[in-house]
């Protein structure tokens, strides 16, 4: 019924499992797409350059930021990540629904700039599966670990300006609570206004 | 997650198809249940009492009225309809999802009297659509059927002051729909207030 395809912020704290849950909701979902993110940070092992990130240097990042290329950016652990603006709206033109999956600081702007999107955050089932997680990354320093938890305990404290909070206990369902709440707000009235005029008339 | 079930109004206009979809619904999500409105208007073929409604005559309907038991009431075309205010907290206090299946004027009153309700408007597929469902209920002269259909052309006006639109064309999908929606509303950050103050602190 809708005219433009939904922009959705999947966030959370550091080590929630945001990845997994956008690479599920995306392969299962032909509608639904996921922007590749920017980044300055290193690649991990098996991370590749076009499909997990656009891994830049800091020169282009700050090159493209200063031009407004960014419809959010982030500073997280001494690295940089962005969204570009122009690749979302063009999927959304195209009618595909866009999932960000994005830290706090990104979805913040998002939230203040555009009133359309939704906002989900993804939340551990409790604080000690979320230190494993974080632990068993396997790729920082023991410092860089305490210091990614602490984050993440402050990064909770979000959740209470967002629509929706979801549970990443078992994927399978998190990823259905998330595809329930994408066809949800197409149902939206004033997300249908055009296609209700055409047939009831205007208000 | 919730410590409440959730109180659902399906509006729209008369012969839209509220009645089927509510009843699929229920049979179909055991933590569904509707709530049996009270009405003045006689039994129609097949209706059975303490069923599809609680038929009283009109001493009882004011004798109720006055002492404020409804949760809403309406008049619609000479007969009086109303739902127990009693019957949907009891339900709701056990965890059941209420889903309340009312006419335009009786949505409006739950809408401006409790904030925590979700609207869903039924919509017809077309106007022919609805003309033929109105004609074809069998039940009516030929100047009752003008006259329900003159009100629901009024009544698809109130689409505007809902939360949700569904269009009935294929029930199954509709009610796949309104699922989505119940689900999605589970998930609401405020709806989960208690539970994430268990979690991770208060605000």
């Amino acid at each position: 019924m809708m005219s433009k395809g939904l922009l959705i912020v999947l966030s959370g704290p550091s080590g929630v499992g945001k990845g997994t849950i956008c690479r599920v909701l995306c392969r299962e979902n032909r509608h639904l797409v996921r922007t590749t993110s920017l980044t300055t940070r290193p690649p991990r092992k098996g991370e590749e350059d076009g499909v997990d990130y656009h891994f830049v240097s800091e020169k282009k990042f700050y090159e493209l930021k200063n031009q407004g290329a960014f419809l959010e950016w982030a500073k997280v652990h001494g690295n940089f990540y962005a969204t570009l603006a122009g690749e979302v709206e063009e999927l959304r033109q195209k009618d595909y629904d866009v999932i960000m999956e994005i830290d706090v600081q990104g979805a913040a702007q998002i939230r203040s700039s555009s009133a359309e999107g939704i906002s989900i955050f993804l939340l551990p089932p409790s604080m000690e599966e979320l230190w494993q997680r974080i632990n068993g990354r396997g790729s920082d320093t023991p410092d860089a670990i305490k210091d990614r938890f602490k984050t993440a305990r402050h990064e909770l404290m979000e959740v209470w300006k967002y629509d929706y909070v979801i549970i990443n206990d078992i994927v399978s369902r998190a990823v259905k609570d998330i595809e329930g709440i994408i066809a949800a707000e197409k149902c939206r009235v004033e997300r249908n206004k055009k296609f209700l005029e055409d047939i009831i008339g205007k208000r």
